[in-house]
């Protein structure tokens, strides 16, 4: 049982969404699978076409419609990708309306096309909401991002087309029922504070500067991270969780995709990388992690892109391109505005061994004067409030880490009094 | 409850994979959350750095190498490539036996780079068996193949890295043991037959097709349709269910898959599509439906790698391509191969008025000689067991249907006969 925000004690119920003018059929059946494991079930009609089926979902189209501001006539009137977009808006404000009144627990999609329709409001609700999407769509060469985003999505591949109920797609659609009941189930007793009371901090990582941030960890025990992959997705995720209020303090260790979006490669986390923290004022610590290299694809594709340059094969699918001191200038300006524009304690520490894996003396990417035009540029354009440690060792070694761990502590530590200063409540249980 | 092989009531048990040798502590939080829920569990490491962790897992990582014949000693002294293929094996060969013994009823992983080496030990278990994968790696421009195969395999998305039990893996793990325990019990009362006792079908069908496909669903309602999406994942999982028995007649409908092997895009099968229902004596009626073009991505794609054709854009990322007489010749070649192979009663309906929607009478696609070619090809090629019906309209025309509707009958006709007269069984309820 759940309680909804009157107090009264509720059945888990699934908010399942699909295009109820072609695939009506389809989902009865799953909404009878749900209601066989004794799960409530309120169905959303996504479809596009501009006619609603009579009684055919709990929300009609037409409902769905008015949400974006169309009549249906309206809707059946746009060219289908106009109509795609706007029913993708209603679709997210009947969805998080739903949830925000606590009348839904989990969401369930099963569709064709429909699914990348659907999928942009499943991204909207907060993390540990079971989301699934069930579609032929997920598999051989089409990518993670439209249906996942930043989010806790979960894709299952239906095989089948979700077209009739027989042998193959009762499977899938029993199967559906069960994924989505059993996590609605299971989170009604999760909270989601952090489980052992301690602050959490998140951390930007990936394979170059595991071994710097493993150490990181093992010696601040006072603290929980939650590590997040620095390749463009990952960092988006962990920006859109910070402004979420889920940390205490930030970690940024691995600031490459900085790079993705200045320079290019696979890694565009998009502008707002590194401002999160900044904005809320949070204490940070942001290290320019693999900062000399921009992530490919492979190599044929890396040396078409970015001709005569250094290359480091990460595997056969990934290639590292190591970046000039124009380009390393340029991001001392990046870091330096962002980390002018925090308001909350900010420290900056440079590994002047090394920012990556390859970039260490005798390394394939080392270039102390590249390294040095990004220094250049940051004691350049940094104003006073931001701490700035250059330090002679390489990103994963001890002595590095030693620096680190100072700074966080002691940018942790600053935070603390300047909100006890201001008469605020420190929140070191997030 | 479930039946083990051995008729005694046993707990629904979930298999548990991951690298316990960096991940034991997240992976043991991932087992209680199971607990919680009264699920059971059995752990497998699936680690290759060559150690294991002493009482870790109840398959420890030295019992898994053994099973791909190698010590853990020798697992460990392996260049890493080389020692994550072996332990894909062991892995693979540990899961199918516990499935075979019914000691496991579905299966979880939660991993980094580990999901790669678990996942293909996933795609080998039957339809039907619950299986989640949760990774980061499920995100960004990250593709399904590796991850789904042609199998129902379900990922979500950790956003966080599996590191630690925070307030963030926190909801990921509970989230996950939910699904996977729920899909469990869901499944427990599956029986996997034709849910109304109709012989089950498999037709291959694409945008393209969906008209004609729509058409010979509604008019052959004493059949039970599963429509597969020709796009190549959609047909190698269509022929895979074949070969394992799941249909009892095919209609292929939509063959492009064979120009998608034959000629490139992005859309190859393999070298066995249309061969599985011929091998196992099902019926079978075949179409040339988009036969006449291949899939490749955007036009300055398609123009790159197939200059001076005849384009027509499927959306902004798909383009389709013209064929040419002589590939068309190349494609009813094997196409006759494949037909005269085939063990089972086989008619192949070609639509003279077109074979895909923009292959019609004042349509862009539009090259009777073309399509001449592979009849052509055809006529010479058949022998005398595959009946061919050249049919004066368009692949989407009601008088096309009326002869695919007829010669689909005939075949499933002239099976059972055949059946009967041999004293088989025919097996009319799959």
């Amino acid at each position: 049982m759940m309680e909804s925000q009157s107090g009264d004690a509720v059945e888990p119920t699934v908010l399942l969404v699909g295009t109820f003018d072609t695939k009506a059929v389809e989902l009865a059946s799953i909404r009878a699978a749900i209601e066989r494991l004794d799960g409530s079930v309120i169905t959303l009609d996504a479809s596009v076409g501009g006619r609603s089926v009579e009684g055919a979902a709990d929300i009609p189209a037409d409902v769905v419609a008015r949400a974006a501001g169309l009549t249906l006539a309206e809707l059946g009137a746009l060219e289908r990708g106009t109509a795609v977009s706007a029913m993708q808006k209603g679709v997210e404000a009947k969805t998080l309306d739903l949830f925000e009144r606590g009348q839904a627990h989990g969401v369930l999609c099963a569709a064709g096309a429909g699914a990348h329709l659907v999928a942009p409001a499943f991204q909207r609700l907060p993390l540990g909401v079971p989301k699934l999407i069930v579609t032929p769509l997920a598999s051989g060469a089409r990518v993670f991002e439209p249906f996942v985003g930043i989010r806790d999505v979960a894709i299952m591949h239906s095989v089948a087309d979700i077209a009739g109920v027989n042998a193959v797609t009762e499977k899938i659609y029993a199967q559906a029922a069960g994924y989505i009941v059993g996590a609605v189930r299971a989170m009604a007793g999760v909270e989601g504070e952090s489980p052992n009371g301690k602050p959490t901090v998140a951390v930007s990582m990936n394979g170059n500067t595991t071994a710097g941030v493993t150490e990181v960890r093992e010696r601040m025990t006072e603290l929980e991270f939650v590590a997040f992959h620095a390749n463009g997705a990952g960092g988006r995720a962990m920006e859109s969780l910070v402004a979420e209020g889920e940390f205490s303090a930030v970690l940024d260790y691995t600031t490459t995709e900085l790079c993705g979006h200045e320079v290019g490669g696979l890694m565009d986390p998009g502008p707002d990388r590194m401002e999160g923290a900044g904005k809320a004022g949070l204490p940070q610590v942001l290290v320019p992690g693999c900062l000399d290299l921009i992530t490919c694809g492979r190599p044929e594709e890396a040396e078409r892109e970015f001709p005569g340059r250094v290359y480091y094969p990460h595997n056969p699918e990934l290639t590292l391109v190591r970046l000039t001191a124009d380009e390393m200038f340029r991001l001392g300006e990046v870091f330096a505005r962002k980390a002018n524009a925090a308001r909350g304690p900010t420290a900056i520490c440079v590994p002047m061994g090394g920012f990556s894996a390859p970039d260490r003396k005798g390394g394939l990417f080392w270039d102390p004067e590249a390294d040095g035009a990004f220094v250049d540029a940051l004691q350049a354009k940094l104003t006073g409030n931001v701490q700035l440690h250059l330090v002679d060792a390489h990103i994963n070694e001890p002595s590095f880490v030693d620096v680190v761990v100072d700074s966080l502590r002691a940018m942790i530590a600053r935070h603390t009094t300047a909100v006890a200063r201001e008469g605020g409540v420190v929140n070191v249980n997030r």
